[in-house]
């Protein structure tokens, strides 16, 4: 959420003439997605989104992520196609760092969607899940449900109990819950796996972008339905629930996509999941991140009443 | 430089209805400018800059700067201006602080100036001067001469050392000088005070606009060249004087808005006054600033390399 490295008008004046792209006319760098740097580009002939890839996201997997974007592209996907240069490259090198060039969209992130922009975005998940459907890329989930017990274990002895007293043994217990009941049958497919608001470009109630791939993988399919709920259908600190927003969500999605009775019963443990995955990974970074730094710290707290929620409310999903 | 109040796509829509500027079709956090924070918005009908200000930006002064920039705007400079709203008002309020939507400006500011871009700025300069010579507005300049020395000792008694060895009595024998030699009778307008490269935009060695108003103030108007002449003619580190570029600026203006004997005679005594005052700002934010917090700090020793060139090289401005 800010811009790490500084690149210079006249270096990326330069880089632009790799592309056929017209001339730098505008650069500026904005706070926006994981932890890369973003410049939004004007050029003569259109505008860009130059990202510099930072510690966050591997270089040996760009390559997944383009042919990921460019299958969805050609499905009709609204999703923002990387810049080839001048001989066909797409991941370039600049300032030391991976760098890609990627189309403009037009569109806003909501903060409180509403009914018909949550249906839009499960429309827009449907879709994108059917589009991967024959998609043949594979990469593996980092943040997988095998790796919550060594993240919660990393938090340290007793750094979660300084962030919420009990919460250590919420944890240990949900674990032990998740262990017992995942699923081990359900489809797999690669998934976006971060398809909060913030990732989902709308207006007037249509999705005009899906953005910030950075975390796809392959993982069960109804996974990134229970991310998405959990992403779209609270306040942003978890307390209050949106019935209507939750039903329109599961409705769009199962429009475009037909939930099976087998994934819809699998719901509430996915939301539980995907809660923890949230809480752990928020307090793993809370824990290790100055109270001052240039990161804004996500409160783990709003995703430890998400898990609250899915562990009382198993029923929300059969609508 | 980054975003501190986050403002919600929907607050942001909310807040254009007050304008006659269409609907919102993008908004991204921009990462530019003094400590406001700084919204890039594009709507129906066109590009505008979303500015809140925050702590370093005193309310109260803002009238000044609206009146600023409507009377050089009338005079052709190439100034983003405020747009009223719908009744007229350019100060808003949003999430609690002033905030103003300007006219998004074309333009790239560059890094390593090059003689026909220091000459289109000293120009530029020079045609501000010339629009504010009938200018009525007044504003003290809070970081003027006779601040230095409170602000030196606001350091700290063992600081400036601890930045570099002798550092501290270096600086008292600069406000000395200062003291002694500043001019007392040099004609005074209202200036920039912070014409930094950062601060113009350009196309094509064209300057396209001249932004961050926010220092500009009443002073000598012969300070404002020393400013933008320590801004522009050394490199970052202020290691490298460049003899070409400073030619081009001081002859730019020149041209423009004559520098009188007087004026250029003062010249090498202003010129180390704009760097011992960049060089304790920046070393006051150097100590009073965590080194990994929000805010990059700039180092003061680029200024106070500019400082010793400026002491041994008083005959630059003699062109």
């Amino acid at each position: 959420m800010a811009v790490y490295t500084k690149v210079s008008a006249e270096e990326i004046e330069d880089f632009l003439t790799r592309f056929d792209v017209g001339t730098l006319v505008s650069a500026k760098g904005i706070a926006e997605g994981v932890e890369n740097s973003n410049y939004l580009i004007e050029t003569t002939q259109d505008r860009f989104i130059l990202t510099l890839y930072e510690k966050r996201v591997d270089p040996n997997d760009l390559p997944f992520f383009i042919t990921m974007l460019d299958h969805l592209a050609d499905k009709n996907c609204p999703v923002p196609p990387m810049i080839s240069d001048r001989v066909g490259i797409k991941i370039q090198k600049l300032c030391g760092k991976s760098a890609c060039l990627i189309k403009f969209l037009p569109g806003i992130s909501v903060t409180t969607p509403t009914p018909l922009q949550a249906r839009a975005t499960g429309k827009a998940l449907g879709e994108m899940h059917n589009a991967l459907t024959d998609f043949t890329g594979k990469r593996a989930n980092s943040m997988d449900h095998d790796t919550w017990r060594e993240l919660a274990t990393d938090c340290g002895p007793n750094e979660l109990d300084a962030i919420a007293p009990g919460l250590q043994v919420v944890v240990d217990e949900e674990l032990d819950h998740l262990d017992q009941n995942w699923p081990g049958e359900l489809p797999i497919s690669v998934i976006h796996a971060d398809l909060f608001p913030d990732n989902v470009l709308m207006l007037d109630d249509q999705v005009t972008g899906l953005i910030d791939f950075y975390f796809s993988c392959t993982d069960i399919r109804a996974y990134d339905v229970a991310v998405t709920h959990a992403a779209w259908c609270f306040s942003e600190d978890g307390e209050k629930f949106d019935a209507a927003v939750s039903e329109a969500l599961i409705t769009g999605y199962d429009e475009i996509f037909h939930l099976s009775a087998e994934d819809r019963a699998a719901l509430p443990v996915l939301a539980r999941g995907a809660s923890l995955r949230f809480m752990l990974t928020r307090a793993y970074d809370w824990i290790n991140t100055p109270a001052d730094a240039l990161v804004t710290r996500k409160d783990p707290m709003a995703f430890l009443n998400r898990l609250k929620f899915y562990q009382e409310n198993p029923d929300i999903f059969q609508i």
